[in-house]
């Protein structure tokens, strides 16, 4: 007996409308809910008839998947969500490691490109101009995941990382923080750079605070680099007060750096970050995050790729998830 | 001008030998070395003869990795050795992730063998008796990464894991313990019931030590299961002074847990684990640790299998790579 929506919806324990929603990829399912039901649809072996009619008329069942390094929480995370809506789909996925090297990158979209896979899903730091054009000449869908597209020209699907940042330098300036500095990864990458730099620089502005010489600091997104930052920020003529970092890893050197120098989060120093992994809960005190839905971004993106070579109308190639500010113990509660 | 070995060897400042090394995935590589060199031959674009020999005769070019859940750290990180290896050896993989249900990693090999791959890659908890027989019964090579083979049938990559264990438990009965207890991750994984749970056997009877019941706890392998086992823990007639734990995630948890309770590590309860990622690094105290070469499983895992699917002869097909002893905070040094 075929396996009906009903029953997955009944199996997950939610409504049938929120199994469509998981299904379609429409982004208002919280992260959970959408892990639940994937995994329900994967073990009863449910097939909507979307899926059905996709697979009717299909030639190859592949998709690649080009990712910066695979072994970073960020990437690992986002591409657990592509693959297991390629699974629900019925699609392959070709993987590969591009450590965002543009030559690499144009190499890996030949190759891919020559191996007929039917669609791509692409992740780096940014664009280069030869990857722009590669990919403008390919004759294939592409989506970007969890990556920023400066010029608009791809479907992407991303949470709004300005505006985060933007709320989470906010809660610091509420605590009445005026000298708040901003720990970043390479600005290489476009969402560093146009995304959370901008949104730290606009808050601050908002509140009247300036921003001096050695409060922006780039760290090469390891651990091991941001542990050496508040050597440097310590010898500042006014050290900040309070640090809004990137992500969770460099959240986690950073704070231990204080801490190595005498000093204590959120005593002396309040942090908050983007979270990208289990770090952020699992170090004491747990960080203030901004928490990005990096299954769901994954999830969604494969979705919008399967609508995309399905030859599907999308009214909306530049989807946005929503993000959630986790008020953890880095910093105090006003 | 073609590319070769000293090249190699002057870019990445390492004596041909070691090039070879890596280039034939022998295990007496440093895991740091190993990536150093890989980036360097994939950089300069070094192939080689071997290589190109196999190139020469190959039909597809793709190789199956058939992994429980690629956003565990675990398993990224070996996945990105074995990507790595791949793409020196112009193989492409096809990703799938199994959650370790038996039906479902039936269900991926003969997919994959449908897709005509050259070879498999296979990492799970357990192989199950269908699973046994359906790779059995392929006709491409099969390699196990960072996974036990309790018959020894398939060629396979680890570290001693019961050696390792047994290690970690000696480092706290050097510091006097007499009340030390394991906490793992699920039971049904072979490398935790057969290798670490016998090590910490073995080491506890070796010293004359009884193992009370409860003192073996079977997590199921997060952070928040593994935070809540100091409540029961403590509730013992004798409650443990040290802890040995699976992997840091496991200790972690357990570690906040005790903290939470008002205990401090490693004043109070000295603990130890297999390292899995950068969680062991990240935290206060750091852990001490059994730091796994996950890359360096990886990577020569799909160098074995590149010779299997090469016809070369192979010596050794259960390698064993070494592993390290990471002397941190959370056991006093003696």
């Amino acid at each position: 007996m075929a396996v009906t929506i009903y029953d997955v919806a009944r199996e997950a324990n939610v409504s049938m409308a929120t199994v469509s929603r998981v299904v379609n990829g429409n982004p208002n399912v919280k992260p959970a809910t959408r892990k639940k039901v994937t995994a329900c649809i994967e073990r009863l072996g449910y097939r909507p008839n979307a899926v059905a009619r996709g697979l009717a008329s299909r030639k190859t069942t592949t998709v690649g998947v080009i990712v910066p390094d695979i072994s970073k929480s960020y990437y690992a995370e986002l591409s657990r969500g592509i693959a297991d809506v390629a699974t629900m789909y019925e699609y392959n996925i070709i993987l590969s490691n591009s450590d965002k090297r543009p030559l690499r990158e144009m190499e890996l979209i030949e190759d891919h490109l020559g191996k007929q896979v039917d669609g791509l899903i692409f992740m780096s730091d940014s664009i280069s101009d030869d990857v722009r054009k590669e990919m403008n000449s390919a004759n294939i869908p592409i989506v970007l995941a969890g990556t920023l597209d400066s010029k608009f020209e791809f479907p992407t699907v991303n949470i709004e990382n300005k505006e985060a940042a933007h709320a989470a330098v906010n809660e610091l300036i509420e605590n009445d923080h005026k000298r708040i500095a901003f720990i970043s990864g390479p600005f290489s990458r476009d969402i560093n750079r146009l995304s959370k730099k901008t949104g730290y620089e606009e808050a601050m502005a908002e509140a009247g605070l300036s921003i001096p010489e050695g409060y922006i600091v780039e760290t090469d997104n390891t651990y091991d680099d941001a542990y050496e930052v508040w050597n440097r920020l310590k010898k500042l003529p006014e050290p900040p007060t309070a640090v809004f970092a990137g992500n969770d890893e460099i959240a986690v050197g950073l704070m231990n750096g204080i801490r190595d120098a005498g000093l204590a989060v959120p005593n002396d120093i309040e942090l908050i970050c983007f979270q990208h992994s289990i770090l952020a809960r699992a170090v004491r005190p747990q960080l203030t995050a901004i928490r990005v839905p990096l299954y769901d971004l994954g999830a969604v993106s494969m979705r919008l790729l399967t609508k995309l070579m399905n030859g599907e109308e999308v009214d909306q190639k530049q989807v946005v998830l929503p993000y959630q500010l986790e008020q953890r113990d880095s910093v105090r509660s006003n």
